[in-house]
C-alpha cells in the first residue's frame, strides 16, 4: 500500500515515516496488514537528499497544498492510507489569516475530497492541536468532551478539520480519525513560527550550548508529550478499531502537564548526567507570544486515547534524553 | 443602514424583514441607532411581488450566494447589517453532500468575507442550529457550554459557521454574533426538506383542516421556539452590548421541549377555542426522518440568552395561537 504524508518534509513527518519504515505494514483500506511499498512525503519544499532513516521506498514531493489538482495528484491508488499534517501553524496564521484559511481550510478539503474520490474506505488521519480550546469559557482541564472555542486562526481551522474528519467518515466517504496534539517536544534545528516553539527552544538551545532567549514567563505551564509517543499515537489511532474510536473520531493525544521552570530543572539535571555543558536561559517575554500562549489549555485529560492504547511519556527526563540520543549523535 | 438577509424569502427571513420595518430603526456600525432605508432580501428564489407586511424599503434579489461576486454586489455599503440565514436544511444536505457544502460553507465564507471588506465594523448575524448537537457522547441537556458533534451535514456547516464568527471578530473583521435555533415552529405554508418540517406540519394540518402524515412516534420529544421569539432573538442578539456577549458569540436562543404528543393535545385545544374543525394526524414513521431526529437534542439550556433579555415562549398554546392570528387571517 501507499501512504500519504502531507507535511511531510517537518518534524513530525519525517519521523513518522521513519515509523511506518521501521514496521513495514500498515492496515489497509483491506482492512488487512499490507506491505508499504511507497510513503510519499509531500510538503510545500522538500530536502535535495533522502533524510536519514528512510529509503528507497520513500519520495518527496514539494507543492502547494491549495491547489486542489496537486493534491489530487498525490492521492493516486486505492490501496492508501493518508496522514494530513500540513498546516500554517499558531503564528503564522496569526500574521497571515488568508493564507491560514487557503492552506489549512481549502487545502484540507482538497485532501478530503481526493481520499473520497479514491474506492474502498482509506484511512485519512489529520493533525489537531491543543489550540483548538480557549477563551472566556476554557475549563481548567480540556479533552475529548470539551467545547471547542478556539483563539487562534490556526485553532479554528483544525476545529473545523475535526468536524470535517467526522462528517466524511459519518457520510462513508472515508474512514477519517483525528489525532489531537498537545504541544510536542523536543524538536530539533532551528526555532519556527509557532507560538509554542520555544517549548522545545528551552531545552534543545542549552543542550547545543546555545543561549535560549524565552518569550515567556517561567510560571507558564503546558501540556506536552514527547514526539516518540506523538509518532506512535499517529500510529496507533491509524491501527485502532473504529468501533472502539465511536462516531467522535478525534481523539486527544496522552500529555502531561510542566511549567516552564520544570523544563528548566529537567534540562540541567539531563545535561548534568550527560556531561553536557548547557547554555544560558534568558527570559524576554514576547507580548505577542504571550497572548497565544495564555490563551491555551494547560491540564489535559486523555482517558479515550489511554483506552484505546495510545501511550503517554514516563516523564520529562525521558524526553530531554530522546532528544539527546536522537538528535545529537556526535555524543 | 442597509440590512441585507440572506435566505430572505424564507420564512424567518421575511419575518424578520417584517420586524426591522416595524422598529425602523437598528443599530448601526456607529454604534448608534440608524435609519433603516433598504432591506434587501437575497435568496435562490424570491417572490413576484412583495409581501406583506413589507413597504418601499424592501428590495428582492435573487441569486447564487455560492458566487462570490454575488454575494459582494450585496454588501455594498459601510453602514450596514447581514443577516445570513441562506443555508441548505437538514434532509435536503443529507441527500446532497456536496450542495450543502457550496451554498453553507462556501456561501458563508463569501457572505463573512463580503462584510470583512466593509469600512466599520458591521455586525452579521448568523443563523446556527439545534442540529450542532448530537453523536455518543451528546448530554442529555445542550447548550452554550457543549460540545459540538453534529450528525449532519448542515449541522456540521453550522457548527463551522460559528467557529467563523468568532475568528472574524476575534480578529476585527466584523461584530459577528449566532443565533442557536432550536427546531422553530409554526411554519406556514408547505412542508420543506427540512427533517424538522413535521414540527410544523403536524400543527398546520389539522388547523386547516387537513391530514398530517406524521413521519415519527408522537413520543419523540423536540426543543421548540415560536418564530416571533425567534425573530426577537434576532434582533435582540443585534441590538444586545458584544462586551456582555463575550469571545464566544453564539447564544442558543430560549426554547422548550415537548413531546409530539403534547403538540397533538395543543392543536386539539386551541382549535376547540377557535371553533376550528381540525384534521386529522396519522403516524407513519418515515425512517429517514427518524434517524436523523433521533440524533437531535431534546432539553436545551439557554441561561445566556435569558441573560441578555432575548425572549421565550409563553407555552405551547401562545404559539397555536398566534400562528391562527397571523396566517388564518380568515376566520
Amino acid at each position: 500500500m501507499k501512504i500519504v504524508i502531507t507535511g511531510g518534509a517537518g518534524f513530525i513527518g519525517l519521523n513518522l515515516a521513519r515509523a511506518i519504515i521501521r514496521r513495514g505494514t500498515l492496515t489497509g483500506p483491506s482492512g488487512q496488514q499490507e506491505e508499504v511499498d511507497n510513503i510519499l512525503l509531500f510538503d510545500q519544499a522538500v530536502p535535495d537528499c533522502l533524510p536519514d532513516g528512510l529509503d528507497e521506498r520513500v519520495t518527496m514531493r514539494a507543492g502547494d497544498i491549495s491547489d486542489r489538482d496537486t493534491v489530487f495528484g498525490l492521492v493516486d491508488r486505492d490501496d492508501i492510507s493518508v496522514f494530513h499534517l500540513a498546516s500554517v501553524v499558531s503564528g503564522g496564521g496569526e500574521k497571515d489569516f488568508d493564507l491560514a484559511m487557503r492552506v489549512n481550510l481549502d487545502g484540507g478539503r482538497h485532501v478530503f475530497e481526493a481520499a473520497r474520490a479514491r474506492r474502498g474506505l482509506p484511512r485519512v488521519l489529520f493533525a489537531s492541536s491543543v489550540a483548538v480550546f480557549g477563551g472566556d469559557a476554557m475549563p481548567h482541564v480540556v479533552g475529548d468532551s470539551t467545547k471547542q472555542t478556539p483563539q487562534t486562526t490556526y485553532g479554528m481551522t483544525k476545529s473545523i478539520g475535526e468536524l470535517m474528519i467526522n462528517d466524511y467518515t459519518r457520510k462513508g466517504f472515508f474512514d477519517g480519525r483525528t489525532v489531537r496534539l498537545p504541544t510536542i517536544f523536543v524538536r530539533p534545528g532551528k526555532p519556527n513560527a509557532a507560538a509554542s516553539s520555544f517549548a522545545s527552544g528551552v531545552i534543545r538551545e542549552p543542550l547545543n550550548g546555545e543561549e535560549c532567549i524565552l518569550p515567556v514567563k517561567t510560571d507558564v505551564q503546558m501540556a506536552l508529550l514527547g514526539y516518540r509517543n506523538a509518532v506512535a499515537g499517529f500510529v496507533g489511532l491509524h491501527e485502532a478499531d473504529g468501533e472502539a474510536i465511536g462516531d467522535d473520531r478525534a481523539v486527544s493525544l496522552p500529555g502531561n502537564t510542566y511549567s516552564v521552570a520544570e523544563m528548566i530543572e529537567g534540562v540541567k539535571r539531563v545535561a548534568a548526567v550527560n556531561n553536557i555543558e548547557s547554555g544560558p536561559i534568558t527570559v524576554r517575554p514576547d507580548p505577542a507570544i504571550e497572548v497565544i500562549v495564555a490563551g491555551w489549555a494547560t491540564h489535559w485529560e486523555a482517558s479515550r486515547a489511554k483506552a484505546l492504547g495510545l501511550p503517554n511519556d514516563e516523564n520529562m527526563d525521558r524526553v530531554i534524553q530522546d532528544y539527546i540520543d536522537d538528535f545529537m549523535p556526535a555524543r
